[in-house]
């Protein structure tokens, strides 16, 4: 398998990109890997040993973290992130990552790797933290603002799919995000997708609310972009105003400095089970090919780990199994 | 002035509420309040002593927390609650203030006690709480699950003038409740509200996002009832997950009780701080008469506060107030 990683995108660009790559390429022998970007930036990066599954793609555009998603991607169509895509499109590659502008990426998913026969809207899928760890997949968390109830049913399926074909679960609990659990809550959205949902071929269990979810209340938490993106952004700042808030109690004095000590390792598990940015990379799900988003602060583990993803994710065939489910049903 | 509490709502009643009513009685001697309820419960609750200022209504009828709204206040016209919306209807009363069924109680502010005229959509106006204590003005939190972007102008031009009169701020700051802060972010929605809240007399500062809500980034929040109550509810559940992890964490041998003995005066502060239930009670604005929700779980010093923020509300002339401004602009 290939996959194609957009070595110009993130924080940490190209340095840590590349050397997550060079991790992976050493540990998955089998997978090859197409770092694209700037030759003259990568190549001091890899001190002459270059392994014999990493290939270089030059390009010498870059979209920027704040650029204007549509144009940036309509304009630069020789960006390390286009170019990405192009592969993908053109089965040059299986997969792409990139850790660079989200909506740039969104689009570029959209726009040049395009989506698959009968799915209307693709969904950014990440993992939600949760108390026990195991986290929540939460699509759609931001590719489309504005969802219909059909959308949110395909959301549903490919959720499953993922789900159960990457994470190994077995029959997981789709959960619908409301103001309450009772059948009929919600707005006009909700209320015709939890029809919708009812009669899929899925795992339905009904109405979840925001405040169950890191209790795990669901496998899998449907939503529209808009309300799932609010949700999160809440539940972040929530967390970082509470962590900040006992970091300054704990530094108080010299009793609450001990008390601190004491507490230091429960502590750091708190703030890791709650660092949003801990959870891995997010699938953009319904495309033509896999495309994954990183985090923009990913460094040489995460660019690693979300390879990882794409390996299991590429030899799971969801994209294929995606293709298979919604075509049987249009 | 006179104000109708339904002396049968809410987890504590009859007992805490009217034992809250007594004490605000007691304060207030300017104020008169009616106890709308059953007179046999009632009635041992007052000892023999009913002040001057305190009236009995009594009604056989009771609308329970789990009823259907709608089909409660359409058939238990007899009910505290229903009786104390017709006091306000009918101006006997100009405020009514419950702790019972929330979604039967904004039905009866619709149903009931009526819309002023020009409005198109009450809105459910509670505080939420922030770091610093002072808290932001958050409407809708509830009353309607899909808004129109006209919706959304009402609500900041009412919020406007309960943040102004009741509250003392002087141009309080009004934020759109959004993905991002960038101005042409979001959803159709709020898209399409952000023109018009642009252009309003209020001092609209643009989008805000939910994590920086604990900050206070504003004092009013604009947002459809949807996107609130599943914000709110994120929020809550997040705190709630963080108290209970630290409770286990504290709790687990004697050196983290100890630690936990150090730290408890602040812990008890951050408790407070998040607990939603502490930010008092929440009116109903754009009906004909002031409505105000306490919580469900409300005792006697939340009955009381309650009353004190409806006579600040009523003196401060909040709803003639909207009535002018929406009428001048309809």
């Amino acid at each position: 398998m290939r996959i194609a990683i957009d070595a110009m995108g993130g924080d940490h660009a190209p340095g840590l990109i590349v050397q997550g790559a060079l991790e992976a390429a050493a540990e998955w022998t089998d997978t090859e890997l197409v770092l694209v970007g700037d030759k003259a930036a990568i190549e001091p990066l890899l001190k002459g040993q270059k392994p014999a599954n990493v290939t270089l793609c030059h390009t010498d555009e870059v979209i920027g973290p704040d650029e204007e998603p549509v144009k940036a991607v309509r304009r630069k169509k020789g960006s390390s992130m286009v170019v990405a895509g192009q592969l993908v499109r053109e089965k040059h590659a299986d997969a792409m990552i990139s850790a660079g502008n989200t909506g740039a990426l969104m689009t570029t998913g959209l726009l040049v790797v395009g989506r698959l026969d009968g799915i209307e809207r693709p969904a950014l899928a990440p993992m939600l933290p949760t108390m026990d760890d195991i986290g929540v997949l939460a699509l759609d968390l931001g590719a489309n603002m504005d969802a219909k109830p059909e959308h949110l049913l395909q959301y549903a399926i490919m959720g499953s799919i993922y789900r159960t074909k990457v994470h190994g679960f077995d029959n997981p609990r789709v959960g619908l995000l409301n103001v309450g659990t009772e059948e009929r809550k919600g707005n006009e959205l909700t209320k015709a997708a939890y029809d919708l949902l009812d009669q899929a071929p899925i795992n339905f269990i009904g109405n979840v609310e925001a405040r169950d979810l890191l209790s795990r209340s669901c496998d899998i938490l449907i939503c529209d972009g808009f309300a799932g993106n609010i949700m999160l952004k809440a539940m972040e700042g929530t967390a970082g105003s509470l962590m900040t808030f006992l970091k300054d109690a704990f530094g108080e004095n010299l009793l609450t400095k001990l008390a601190a000590a004491v507490m230091m390792p429960k502590l750091r598990t708190l703030k890791k089970k709650m660092d949003y940015k801990e959870h891995g990379s997010a699938p953009l799900l319904g495309l033509n090919g896999l495309v994954m988003k990183c985090h923009g602060s990913s460094d040489a583990l995460a660019v690693k780990s979300a390879i990882r993803q794409a390996r299991i994710t590429i030899k799971a065939q969801v994209t294929e199994s995606i293709a298979a489910e919604i075509s049987g049903r249009s």
